[in-house]
């Protein structure tokens, strides 16, 4: 209806993907985030997007989980948006990004989905990351002789799917990798990151987070290590939280991988008998990669509720 | 982020497809499906789909519900999953599915929505089936000597879009279809079905369900029929119910159809006055077979609220 | 599992396409659609569509909008269906749509989101206009000697994905668009539209729209203006509501545009001190058309809540 027309034509090389991830689980509670869930068969996720390149320096994302996305017991799971965002590269190094997406922190928060070793992030990477936000972020990658890239953002600070902000108050976030050592077989990545995020509403403590991972690849080994903590200031004098991970993946053979991993968290330090530590020991099976993976977790927590496990079993299927 | 890295193929011959089932009703309430409704357009429904294959022996379905779905008034319809499953021949004649699907109970329940002969299912088969479920099936079908198709399955019971159980009681259902006469013009088809679901919450019976239904082709007619209870057992001494239906479908021309049902249901054996019992006639125009069809039905019904009918019209569209 | 089959073919030029559009806003509250908003990034829409050919004469959309879709604060955005509708040229000049669409009322209701010269619709618009509906609707356009194009409808009047009537009463609406002249530098365009919606729900008033509006475009200036009210009757007593837009878009350069528009909002006639004036001034920088389009408004209002401002910049892709 409008008098002014434009030409409009196609996005380059228009994706359309997805993939399921297929749980059955058996047992206890572990820790907190299966805190009333029975044996249970469930679609953990279940993702389609597109994507596509508007010319040679941008390209876009939308992506929608349909399922859950949630490990808690819950019924009538809508969908909704994940992923929604411009890629620019401004300059040959540098790239902005604008929308909804992962906020930069966190090393297993910012793992793929479908490229986890095990089936669950570690406790404190889901309590103490801020995941999904609507922003705009900076990232530079220098791969020459500088092993260097880094990404700074400013967000809503509330989180996917959301449409304001806290009193004007925009969250920012960084993290800095480098990679001193980046050989066939042998590769040292080391990253800090951190957030800070002051909403200032009433009875609202200020947040600031930071951590720092590392990750080491010698031969088929994979060792990878993070610590997190978020520290509180403000008029309810939340005690500070923290926690930390260590995991090892072995790439036994083409299709096997067997880990194991370590975590602790404490959600309020001061305060007694509330931490969880955790063992994990995973199978992978990857029949076609991660594009067809089969998984079997054991999971033992000593949590405040006491001493449980669970087994985690996965089938993956991504298109 | 991960040091790790595997080589993702797309999958083969992936499709988008989906349908819209857009209605215009008039009239009354012949049963109590209709209960408050009026005169109304709606979209009955709106289905997005993505399929593919992984392999030769394995493939997958996301499938999305746009619209409401239910014959009830309902108003900010959201989308939910419908199908979400991946199907894996581990032998000749035998096939697993793993996710959420339809639960193998059911005859007119399990007929594909745009191949119904009358635009809605029967009442005690809305009624009494279990519907979509997450679980584990398989599937057994024998072409050759033997006729006979059987698939076995085990489910959550807590329905779509649930990621929990009761108490780790899982659903088990299973039914089981023989096929004695296969000529080109004339077929015939008996099966036998059940379900059996004991929660063991608080207050709840355990229900076993049971059916069995035929079909028959002869030249141009298919005539169906099927018969549907539910048992209860347990603390509240729910009482038992029924209902069958019986239609036959007359492939008038290549593009004209014909069809007349009848069928009753009955919520609570021993109690009066609660049944209701339906005709329904209907004549559907397939403009391009089941992609774009003209369906209009009259139905005339005497519930426990009275005799009323309605008239229900459909243009479906398939893509 | 019917007996009965029927050919299945894929339908033609099937197409995936979409769109993004990402906010980000400064400021204060010109009007009430920004009531206790502050400074704020968001995903103003983000739309997935299925749309293809059936045969040469029908053709159908599926479209969902992903995020918010509105301008007022909010969280846990879920996903709807926006367009679900099927168009059949069931003659030389004629069109009949048929499902989920907008119905004929209000010229900048109808323009496309992606053509919008301002990143908002004007006030008046939002508030008077009855946007996507479900219904049926008659299109004649006749581009030879008579340059006319009048669309007529019914509709639920309930809005869009709600299933049901009021007393199935259904809502009219209709719009003529006459285009005395069309140069190739020259054209002027006119139009009338209305709309009648009786509900009769208990202590509802009947509501009756209407509005005019025209269209200029002289060399790289495009003019548009329309006038809008609401006229009630009833129990109540509402009182009308009415107000007007001008807006002149100046396509400067291949990639550039400017605009500015005023506009007047009075909810109810006779009551004083319930008026918006709101002045816009927008600067359009497009990379690629519509297809990659950064836009920048500066909003002026005097709303009863007094005189405020806000700076609302978009970026929008298109693919």
């Amino acid at each position: 209806h409008s008098l002014l027309s434009s030409a409009s034509k196609a996005s380059r090389n228009l994706r359309v993907s997805g993939y399921a991830q297929i749980h059955a689980e058996f047992g206890g509670t572990p820790d907190a985030r299966w805190n009333g869930t029975d044996d249970r068969i469930f679609i953990r996720r279940a993702i389609a997007a597109l994507q596509g390149d508007l010319n040679n320096n941008m390209a876009f994302k939308l992506e929608t989980e349909l399922s859950s996305g949630s490990l808690g017991e819950k019924s009538g799971h809508t969908p909704r948006l994940t992923d929604a965002y411009l890629t620019w590269k401004v300059a040959e190094d540098f790239k902005l990004q604008v929308g909804q997406f992962k906020s930069p922190f966190g090393r297993a928060q910012l793992a793929a989905n479908t490229k986890l070793p095990l089936v669950e992030r570690p406790l404190v990477s889901d309590r103490l990351t801020v995941g999904r936000q609507v922003g705009v972020a900076l990232n530079g990658a220098f791969s020459e002789d500088l092993p260097i890239d880094f990404t700074v953002g400013v967000f809503n600070g509330t989180g996917a799917n959301a449409s304001f902000t806290n009193n004007s108050n925009l969250m920012t976030a960084g993290r800095l990798v480098a990679r001193p050592v980046r050989q066939e077989n042998f590769g040292w990545e080391i990253a800090v990151n951190g957030f800070h995020y002051a909403p200032k509403t009433a009875g609202t403590d200020d947040r600031t987070g930071w951590g720092f991972d590392t990750a080491l690849v010698t031969g088929p080994l994979l060792t990878e290590a993070e610590y997190l903590r978020s520290n509180y200031s403000g008029p309810n004098g939340t005690p500070d939280a923290d926690g930390w991970w260590v995991a090892t993946t072995w790439q036994a053979a083409k299709q096997w991988q067997g880990v194991v991993r370590y975590g602790t968290y404490d959600p309020a330090e001061g305060i007694n008998n509330d931490d969880t530590r955790l063992w994990t020991v995973g199978l992978n099976y990857l029949l076609s990669g991660d594009d067809l993976k089969l998984s079997l977790n054991y999971v033992n927590g000593d949590s405040p509720s006491g001493q449980d496990d669970r087994i985690l079993s996965r089938l993956q299927v991504k298109f």
